[in-house]
């Protein structure tokens, strides 16, 4: 479903999961920029990108350029270059939904969930961006495997944020990308699809798996 | 599989949730003693359960009597029971296996997570507890009509808690009452095993649904 943000920037999509997320878009349809803080490997990967869509679907740029340009705004940046990349692009956001992939991860205990002060980094975000940016979690927990080479994901992506209108449009866009999305609440809830992360690295380790992901059970979706 | 804990305390277990637990853990074999700060409840509640057992299997009494001769407690108290209950057991409790059940849940706001200044009700268990006691969530998100009146429980249960050896016997009483459990990390990942219950909630009332839980994919247990 194409809607009206159907220009979309990938910020921090040279890494493996936006160059995923990237894919996946614009398979479906959507004008994706990939945002870098070097341009030439922003345009790097959009063109591998194409090559793999064989249509030239995906364009390349800075950070910034890329959030100007946008109507939907993706960060799939480390938890350590968060702050410095949502500072640059601040005020391109205002008035526009920021989709938030970070996972405030604190190596080498990356089994253990340690949320920052604001409490999520989605929160973090808020803090930084003010008001007048909507600020949703999704997409924590998806392999960049499943995405590149699997059809069907096993696997779903529970979306959290500052306004109910906000994650309806997000969930729109999981679902674009072939995957299932649930509104599950409020900002203050992002600790969880955040903090679930941790949960899934160490069952990994755990249990000789490098894949593991949650199915939502017991709900039918209208 | 009946393990040397095979005595069992579950205090609240006058409660819905708990005597969905006592009933699994009667019927699997283990000596469950319900308790109740009213020894009139936990009796009554025992008796109920021996009934639809068909065997006297399970016993009542006070809370303290409770946790004094089993070898493993689970306490299913709601959050506002959860220190004093804590505060009345913490002698009996030294050296063994704490289960906690509880979930702290803020009314009427029960779809946000709100976690306690300990980061969780399992943290804040062990802060009152003190070092002799393992502590461990699980059970977080199983509904009490899976407990008595399902079979195959279409629910995964995260178990995380303060060392890996009471986790792997916690995930064996998992199993025990007939569901899936997953060693889940550390004490501090408790937070998204507690707050995912109120994702839980908030999907329920998204999505019409009642019994909103999870499991977990990409994994095959050995």
């Amino acid at each position: 479903m194409i809607e009206a943000f159907a220009n979309l920037a990938v910020l921090g999509g040279t890494g493996k999961e936006g160059k995923g997320l990237a894919f996946r878009w614009a398979k479906a349809g959507y004008k994706v920029t990939i945002g870098s803080r070097d341009i030439e490997k922003a345009r790097a990967a959009a063109s591998e990108l194409n090559q793999l869509l064989g249509r030239d679907l995906v364009d390349g740029s800075d950070n910034l350029s890329a959030a100007q340009k946008a109507d939907m705004v993706v960060l799939t940046v480390p938890h350590s270059a968060h702050k410095a990349t949502l500072e640059t692009v601040k005020n391109a956001l205002q008035g526009k939904i920021l989709v938030d992939v970070t996972v405030p991860l604190v190596p080498p205990k990356v089994t253990k969930v340690q949320m920052p002060p604001a409490g999520s980094a989605a929160q973090e975000a808020r803090e930084i961006l003010g008001e007048g940016v909507e600020v949703v979690d999704a997409f924590q927990s998806i392999s960049y495997e499943h995405l590149m080479f699997g059809d069907e994901v096993p696997c779903d992506v529970l979306v959290t944020g500052s306004s109910k209108e906000a994650r309806l449009r997000v969930v729109t866009l999981v679902e674009a990308a072939g995957l299932t999305g649930w509104d599950a609440g409020p900002i203050e809830n992002s600790v969880v699809v955040e903090g679930l992360t941790s949960l899934l690295i160490y069952i990994n380790k755990q249990y000789g798996s490098t894949h593991a992901g949650i199915k939502i059970t017991g709900v039918h979706k209208a």
